[in-house]
């Protein structure tokens, strides 16, 4: 068996001596290859097939580094990865010292700007663009942008902003969507000038004829949600884009390479803004994949031939709390849940399909979504807000400006806290509990096990400030002691040694076994704010020395370095750095929160 | 003298008792007492001047508080103050104890949402709409928004939202900006079905004729920004609000009481999301504000006669950072400059004009300003964003994601930072040095003087890592010490004796004060990131007690307690609740930054 043309290609110089006609065939050999190497690592499969006829020409067109491809959240990357030198490495994605499932400067000239959250390539490659103006390069600089990131206030300030420079910059516009048939009217009549129309309706029916596969068809019509609905009719007439300064051209097909290699030439001509709308399929190439393309979203090791994954039986913490909602929701009327974009991730699907009135899905847009919360709870409903710890960054100002500061009862259902693993730098869930504690009338609960993440939901409920509920991803224990919850209280589990450990999450477990085995004190600290005075003064007088554990960036030992000095408090987690990818248990190690470092801190803290 | 036509409304039900032809005249009423009101207290004179018929009309029309009005910024609610209840207490505005220059829940049934930052009220009033579905009522929720919140994209999140769920819901469009003439063909073609053309036209009309005044017409021309033209490009055309699913009627004359009225009540019968637009004049009826409406946008107390303020001839610390920047990047091409819609307050002015391709003003946008920072550094450019501290909170995640993880460059030049005074909850700076606390490969630098300041805006442009510069609104003295800037190193100033202080910024001459005539250590911060260990670890090994002073929420108290321990480290610091509206001065008192209490700390600390 000869060499493969992917084998061949070393770096885009490599790529630009296969012959066009030879493209299709390349496309096919990356997708094979991706889908044999994810199997075995895991990853964000579905994006990165649907975008690989888009990465392609785009660098058999564009000159990388000289020109900027930025990518938005970097999910669909994968192919540019393989095509720029790192297709030998493709098999450490994701693991410890291997490459990153995100673009990373420091893997390559090639990946421009770092990637993981939504809706910041506009804005980045408008800076580039900017940028080389006034260093008088040629470069130019191209957006390749999910539809679901056209939802985000960021990308529209950009477009905005863009639009009025005239600068020649383009964004090209990757839509995953299959909602077409409904938008057909609005697409032809306007596109008609840009003799797009036939194209469109060319791909169209070779959509329709590819419809006969049964699980296709099946796929298509399940994934005809509202939300992308919605963005579509923004999407589809040009007059929005031509209006803010941007050339619209599309939809073009986004897997006939020819097609999208020669509007990419006519594009370098334009010397303008221009948004290139190309159609694809997520998950193409693989029919698992395109079966049911959340699934493969971001997927661990799976089989190739049945496309099943090995499970954790045990209920996540999404789904508990999204079962919980549920009861309570039964009870009360006035819960409202709220996502931005993530249903399924954040437990909230089965909530959605039973109180369809009172589930909200608002695209990616976390922003919007707090904010929004503030306004229901103003008017007397109790809004929860579910979303990833690393997103609610993006809602800083909206939790403190809207919620915190007005004090009204928001409950944040913080999912995905604490190390994530994999996903590395841009989605630990390690900035929260520090600028959570400066939130005036906030509460942060913490819970350590199933039971007390019902009751703290629950709880918050019931009352009448704003809180955060914080927990893992994956699963938590079955509660180990037996006491329930009180309101600002942590719990004593074992009495206060030489040392006492404080710890909560999924480092209790830990802690408690650390405990045990070592003659130490214990503290489960339930509320992250407050902090439990009553229990610190009472280990301050005590003489204990206290340990604090903290799977974040230490946001509790400082403050209680302060308030029980000069009583002796050390702390131990995750430091000021970015948190590169590797399985949470190598990062915990990498940090020193494991039992070795831990038992070796309370030595070290019973001889001081 | 008879009573006039305002001092017999005290609640808005006599409001309604007003005949709509006497309208005219309490707007002009209303208008007379804010201006001499105002011209005592100091306050947002301008937007509340513009805004003056729009809140009379929405009040007419509407039942306020089953209707749900919602300002955006908050600025322009002067007349909705006065209009509810609060004529007698108007002249406390933005006083200790009195009403706030904002919407606040706490003074009024009639305030429903708080505001301060831009670009809310959409969302919130989409909370508010969704909310009252659910509960079965009746009440319409309104969002009074000004032009310029539309460019930020928690607007864009918003409507998108909005015009999806085809909800009853109103925005009014409190459009100031008198750049007519030169969208007139877009919207003459697009609004012939609303008969809005005429009106529109009419409306030019009248506004020509008063263009004979000499004042008015060198006002038109100054004020026709590329920034609000843009905008502008973007708002005209009905389109793009219609692709989205609202309806949009306008543009009408917002000064015209009975047009808007009438379109109002047409509103009403809609039963869908509307965008009603409306054209006024910033400063209307005191012919200084509408000369200068940005200086009359925030204004000091001042002279109604001549329109002048007692202004402080000191340079402030905005002044001190633009001509900085301005000799910096005379030798320094690769410094650009950017701002969100504030060149004037940030010091940004003169480089605009010096460097007209070096600078970008991005609207509303700070998510925007910081990421397209990162793109414009991510090719090597030295990009310096200048932003208020309360502001900056908006673009956390950005400044986290895309400048700090990919340790890029970027200066964040932060003004008003600490105490900001009559402003009150939602704009103090007192939140970012906790939230900076934690992020990868920031700098924090921390002047407390004019030389400070210049020294680090050039050494932070010098280095390759990602900076802050914080300082106060207003100005900073001539630097105390002799000793110049060393990277990360806090400066010694009195030797350590039993109680040493460390303080910074506006505080540190306060405690250099202190010190001297109390004999203690003192410490200057110059640095909140990273923290100078050599000097904390000298001070616990000379025993010397810390007292930590800081105007914001405690950040770098509990780092020194934590590295220091079991050293005795005390903080004076903002206490982690609302800081609402009255002078530093009143706000440093209610707090304990003031040299009584300090003294009684040190007095305590030394006889522990």
């Amino acid at each position: 068996m000869g060499e493969t043309l992917l084998e061949t290609i070393n770096s885009t110089a490599d790529l630009k001596k296969i012959k066009e006609d030879d493209l299709p065939k390349l496309c096919e050999e990356i997708r094979s290859f991706m889908i044999e190497s994810v199997s075995r690592t895991g990853g964000h499969l579905a994006s990165s097939l649907g975008a690989v006829e888009l990465i392609v020409a785009i660098h058999y067109v564009f000159n990388s580094p000289e020109d900027k491809i930025v990518f938005d959240v970097g999910h669909q990357s994968y192919a540019h990865k393989i095509l720029t030198g790192r297709r030998e490495q493709f098999s450490t994605l994701r693991q410890d010292g291997g490459i990153s499932g995100f673009p990373k400067r420091e893997e390559s000239e090639h990946d421009a700007f770092n990637t993981g959250h939504a809706s910041t390539a506009v804005s980045a490659a408008l800076g580039f663009a900017r940028a080389m103006r006034i260093e008088g390069k040629k470069g130019m600089a191209v957006a390749l942008v999910g539809d679901g990131s056209m939802t985000g206030g960021l990308t529209f300030e950009a477009m905005d902003d863009a639009g009025n420079d005239g600068i020649p910059f383009l964004i090209v516009l990757n839509d995953n969507e299959m909602s077409i048939s409904q938008n057909v009217g609005g697409v032809t009549r306007n596109f008609a000038k840009l003799r797009t129309g036939r194209m469109y309706n060319a791909f169209k029916r070779s959509l329709a004829n590819s419809l006969d596969t049964t699980r296709y068809g099946r796929w298509l019509g399940r994934h005809m949600s509202s939300f992308k609905n919605r963005i579509k009719h923004f999407l589809i007439p040009n007059l929005p884009f031509e209006e803010i300064g941007f050339t619209y051209i599309g939809p073009i097909n986004g897997h006939d390479i020819k097609t999208i290699i020669k509007y990419l030439r006519r594009v370098q001509e334009l010397k303008r803004p221009v948004i290139l709308h190309a159609i694809t399929q997520k998950g193409r190439g693989y029919s698992y994949a395109l079966e049911n393309p959340e699934k493969f979203h971001g997927i661990a090791p799976f089989s190739i031939e049945t496309g099943e994954v090995n499970s954790n039986k045990r209920k996540s913490c999404s789904e508990v709390f999204g079962s919980t909602l549920i009861k309570l929701a039964e009870k009360d009327k006035r819960i409202v849940a709220i996502t931005a974009a993530m249903p399924t991730g954040t437990g909230l699907a089965s909530f959605a399909e039973q109180f369809k009135e009172r589930f909200f899905d608002v695209g990616i847009a976390e922003e919007h979504a707090v904010t929004m919360a503030a306004g229901f709870a103003a008017e007397g409903m109790r809004p929860v807000v579910a979303v990833y710890s690393s997103f609610l960054q993006r809602a800083y100002d909206e939790l403190l400006h809207d919620v915190c500061l007005q004090n009204l009862p928001v409950v944040i259902a913080l999912d995905r806290a604490g190390l994530v693993g994999e996903d590395g730098e841009t989605h630990q869930g390690i900035y929260d509990p520090a600028f959570l504690q400066t939130m005036p009338n906030l509460v942060v609960y913490s819970p350590a096990s199933m039971e007390d993440l019902s009751e703290m939901l629950a709880m918050a409920l019931d009352r009448k400030e704003p809180s955060v509920i914080r927990y893992n991803r994956g699963t938590l224990p079955d509660r180990i002691g037996e006491s329930p919850i009180e309101f600002g209280k942590w719990e004593i589990m074992l009495p206060p040694q030489k040392v006492t450990l404080f710890a909560t999450g999924t480092l209790l477990p830990i802690a408690e076994k650390i405990a045990r085995e070592n003659h130490t004190g214990l503290v489960s600290m339930r509320f992250l704010k407050p902090i439990d005075r009553q229990v610190i003064s009472q280990c301050a007088e005590a003489g204990t020395k206290m340990l604090v554990l903290e799977e974040n960036i230490a946001a509790v030992a400082p403050l209680m370095a302060m308030y029980a000095n000069p009583a002796v408090v050390r702390s131990a987690a995750i430091p000021n750095m970015p948190v590169s990818h590797a399985t949470v248990d190598q990062q915990r190690k990498r940090y020193g929160l494991t039992e070795d470092h831990i038992v070796q801190m309370i030595k070290e803290l019973e001889e001081m």
